[in-house]
């Protein structure tokens, strides 16, 4: 876990936003800390699409100095129910399972995808931060999501940057959720001012863009409003 | 560097195929080990899109399993003269300058971008080898292409899937190219039965498909072949 104490105001960090919950928080803590945001939303093919949307509305909220949309087909590799057509999003497993065990919305290697495109971008623009809200108490069971999986990227990514390699930029990488539950990125996502009817989790929603309010992204959800003691402002069907 | 010195005949490998020299040279290396290929070739929205093209035959040439070509348009980010249009490619660079600074060729974070494709791929088909053409010797001042940084990557993708968490698959990269010269892969290709007419290398082709021969990439491929004492079968203009 990178999470800095120490920042120049106006530092430029990218910041990879889905639209979902937990990236919107996390950007929106980018903000109230003073960096210079620059969203990247990837477009993996993903069954819940309106997530785009989602993204764009949050980048456009956050006044994100540029937000770049990437189509990546992870879809043309197959083996998640989050893109491929042959396998079913999970419906009402219960709380205590999820988790435990990784589901099959998982996508083989996605934020390792995510966060290389994350790098790329970061080296591009000379951004030395990137934000992720990625998030290892509610972590729903993603090898990827974990603080040791996180340090190892880190190492990784400094000696595959040419920025790096000449010492000319000190990435760090911010999870400001990793050790928050939802209930707790909740409240802190309000206490930041996050319009939380802006963003999008459900894996299935209804062709009108309703929650399924049954699948483990849309349950986890619902469990950390509800001990949070706050109506969630989406609608579910 | 990972070249494991047991395999199993029949083992799934991904290997990542730009359809350029060394990456077909290595793709020979893991036909003549008995893997079963499954090429990746990334159009990043390179240049030299010939790439793809010579990709293709070269798949086709060694009868891989499965030949995704996946879109990735890192041009958005922009930053190299290899995808963004307000950077020339360097031409007549002296030889003995060419790795020792990096150039503007480089595309920031590409095989951070293309070895996290590799792993998604690999994890969909359960691969346990991702073979790579990359290079130390003439690596052209790419910091992605040394030991310690294949060594790095490695370390974090066992950490990052599914498979590696549970122990059911051990990743290994193999890079049978890494301490070889150029001229040391042309030999090693040749013994393997590659013909380099399907490869393609050039930077800055010419309409018609010729090779440049005055950007690094074919500088370091002539003299390659010229120390090989062989004639190299591409057209050059």
């Amino acid at each position: 876990m990178r999470i800095s104490e120490v920042f120049m105001p106006g530092d430029r960090a990218i910041v990879l936003l889905s639209g979902g919950l937990d990236s919107t928080t996390a950007a929106a803590w980018g903000k109230a800390n003073q960096y210079e945001l620059f969203a990247l939303t990837i477009d993996y093919h993903q069954r819940h699409r309106c997530e785009l949307d989602a993204a764009r509305r949050v980048g456009e909220f956050l006044q994100v100095s540029r937000h770049v949309f990437l189509n990546v087909n992870l879809a043309a590799f197959g083996g998640s129910s989050l893109t491929a057509d042959d396998l079913e999003v999970r419906h009402d497993v219960p709380l205590e399972v999820i988790g435990r065990e990784i589901p099959n919305t998982y996508v083989p290697a996605r934020n390792t995808v995510f966060l290389s495109l994350a790098l790329a971008f970061a080296e591009t623009v000379s951004a030395e931060h990137i934000i992720l809200g990625i998030n290892a108490a509610d972590y729903s069971g993603y090898p990827d999501c974990r603080p040791e999986y996180l340090d190892a990227f880190t190492n990784m990514a400094r000696l595959a940057t040419k920025a790096g390699v000449e010492g000319t930029l000190q990435l760090r990488f911010h999870a400001p959720l990793m050790t928050l539950s939802k209930r707790e990125i909740i409240e802190l996502g309000l206490s930041l001012g996050v319009d939380f009817s802006l963003t999008h989790t459900c894996y299935s929603p209804t062709a009108d863009g309703k929650s399924c309010g049954r699948c483990e992204s849309c349950l986890l959800r619902l469990k950390g409003f509800q001990e949070a003691d706050i109506a969630d402002p989406l609608e579910y069907a």
